[in-house]
């Protein structure tokens, strides 16, 4: 197994004044080559932080990833404690003098001293061109340790990545082979997922892994084997994932990159069917769900955001009396407004939500995350009460999934 | 000066598959109370990793703050590696487990076995509680340093951080006195803002740093003060801002934690105004910045969601005509919609959007990015065109930013 190490160097990261993305990035694409990430660090512009990590991950990895550093300004010091470290001078480098020469040319800008400098490498390094930009990329292999030193730039490191650095990794390294699948899941939580498949789980093989990956109403679950031989993998990931599906099949809405809303897109044009909707508590949270998918105007016609119940009343049709004795939360408002929603926008599907997101609002009867959720279609109207227990934004958010699962399952015919 | 390592526990983080967004948080906030973040580093589900990277922080950091690995599920280890490393046993905390059991009791559900077991902390830890979940925050007071464990999920760590863990090192820590404001602006890009404010900017006293923290559409000003003496770097640094505000007032739309749409709710509120909202291409997404503000509901009424043409005629009263010669994304057609908008809920104002949000949809009159809103008041409408360059999601929030700042503008009767 060949480990990688990744660095980020600058102090704008360290301080958080900005979002470290590359790391990610080259993270996620190296797992694809079947190469292993075991540490990802982010240290400071200093000549001393940097020369220690680099002699830490010396002993760990068997190549190191180094993004930022190398720009033309006086806090970007990466290429002398490189060259420190591999003990040979900076020297100027005619190919990547060229490139820099070249990029100034063809913008019209003139090329100054500092820019000049930016072609002075370690003598050690291999020189990789950058076409997007201006600090060269430079490959070591030193110390039985590749090393590959990036600008910090994303669009630059990604565009190095993918036409020079992956290349080159592919023919150095031999690499072993690692599938992946994740599988998709809502309406259950982790631990309840945990409980449902623990058999399961004590049963995979010692080269299949799981992992748990929660986020706010959706679990996601990777499986991960080693081995030789992809096809066999995969059909060992296949078999457990076929072992599994009948105990959880209600909640998996998906694999890998599938979104909900998606999912719902296209089983909504799987059914030739559209769907509008009406809106209180979600407050257009649960149309900018649908309306984010592209594409989605095939199916998504519109919806009514009826916050007040005068626009209950009156555009959606829901009784006065509805509202004086059952109140805006509640199943009879929730039916009468799906119902409203699907005539006035003339769809086959409309689905209504109401309820108390807070952090006011709420009663002894009706505590904060009270909601109600109904979907109307031709024949009926189903409706589900939720008892949600989060902050404003997480009960909308909630409410928006649980009704991308509502309509998930119906058009599924899976509904209990 | 503290020193703090941040350690981010996970192998969903490590293989890319989740972006790590708790270290900037972290550090951010760190940065704000004058403790320097040194090093951040994410490693795997490995008990060997875990203790090594605990090891080696001992000897650099002065607090470290270690996220994820706390859930219920098997490959969440940190607890027992924690307990190993301060040699003290794992046992059932009282308080701990009584939240635990109140968390679930309060949302209905049961109890299980794994879940009684994240009340399960080594004996030298001090419990925090967590309010949002079921994985407690510990901290340690050993060699010297302060550990700090919090779970990974970011709105949980969030909540702990600013409630019970920066109060603690406020108080531990012999921290400097800083004295922070955030400007926030909008309607301006980062580089011309900069090109403003340049003289300004130039004359800073040295004890008064500037960031410029950019992201879409909004580019926060931070003004930084350190000293001895909060009352004396308070009017250092709002003298700073009297004399920055004349040259970007029409820009700035508050300080510190203030959101634009709260902002604009304020200002509804002033007006004892209502508004009503008529989306086409942000499809949901306006009326979710309106109602993600607690006690929306006394100014934002609600809105239609016009996706397709039939509910713009049906619903807007927008004509055949203007669809059909000048098209849904045109200013005509915004008009209609806001006019359709403001009568049909009967509120003070009215806005409308339209727009080819992408990827497809573009033609050479109208590419992908183009995008009229309009206003209409009382007495007027006013539109605005835009030309964007982003993504579908991107282009959708820069039109709300956009529609949420003319409806600002307008009422501090500052449009030109």
């Amino acid at each position: 197994m060949v480990r990688a190490e990744i660095i980020t160097i600058g102090d704008e990261i360290l301080y958080g004044q900005i979002l470290d993305t590359n790391t990610q990035w080259i993270s996620f694409e190296l797992d694809k080559l079947g190469i292993k990430t075991i540490r990802k660090s982010s240290i400071g512009d200093s000549a001393g932080e940097i020369t220690s990590i680099l002699s830490e991950a010396k002993s760990r990895a068997d190549v190191v990833f180094i993004t930022g550093g190398l720009g033309p300004t006086k806090d970007d010091l990466t290429k002398k404690v490189l060259a420190d470290f591999f003990q040979c001078p900076l020297e100027m480098h005619v190919e990547a003098l060229n490139d820099v020469t070249e990029f100034f040319l063809k913008r019209g800008r003139e090329l100054t001293e500092i820019n000049r400098g930016q072609a002075l490498l370690p003598t050690k390094a291999q020189f990789i061109p950058n076409k997007q930009g201006t600090a060269p990329c430079m490959w070591f292999d030193e110390f039985g340790v590749i090393w590959i030193s990036m600008p910090g730039v994303p669009f630059e490191m990604k565009a190095i990545m993918e036409h020079e650095v992956i290349p080159r990794l592919i023919s150095h390294f031999k690499t072993p082979i690692i599938y992946h699948k994740v599988i998709k899941t809502i309406g259950i939580g982790e631990s309840y997922l945990s409980d449902l498949i623990q058999a399961w789980e004590l049963s995979l093989p010692k080269h299949v892994k799981l992992a748990y990956l929660p986020s706010l109403g959706i679990v996601k679950l990777r499986l991960t084997a080693f081995g030789e031989d992809l096809a066999w993998l995969t059909s060992e990931v296949e078999n457990q994932i076929n072992l599994l599906l009948p105990q959880i099949k209600s909640y998996v809405f998906g694999y890998e990159k599938d979104e909900i809303a998606e999912v719902v897109g296209h089983l909504l044009i799987k059914n030739k069917a559209t769907i509008a909707l009406a809106e209180s508590c979600t407050g257009g949270h649960l149309a900018h769900q649908f309306t984010q998918v592209a594409g989605s105007s095939e199916y998504f016609v519109g919806g009514v955001i009826a916050y007040s119940n005068e626009i209950k009343k009156d555009v959606l049709q829901v009784s006065e009396s509805i509202l004086t004795h059952d109140g805006a939360v509640s199943e009879a408002c929730v039916i009468a407004m799906a119902k409203g929603i699907r005539s006035k926008f003339k769809v086959n599907f409309g689905i209504a939500t109401s309820g108390i997101a807070g952090p006011s609002g709420g009663t002894e009867d009706k505590p904060v995350g009270t909601v109600w959720i109904a979907l109307a279609s031709e024949d009926e109207v189903i409706t589900r009460k939720l008892q949600l227990g989060g902050n404003r934004l997480q009960n909308i958010h909630m409410t928006s999934l649980n009704s991308l699962n509502l309509i998930r399952r119906y058009l599924l015919k899976d509904l209990s």
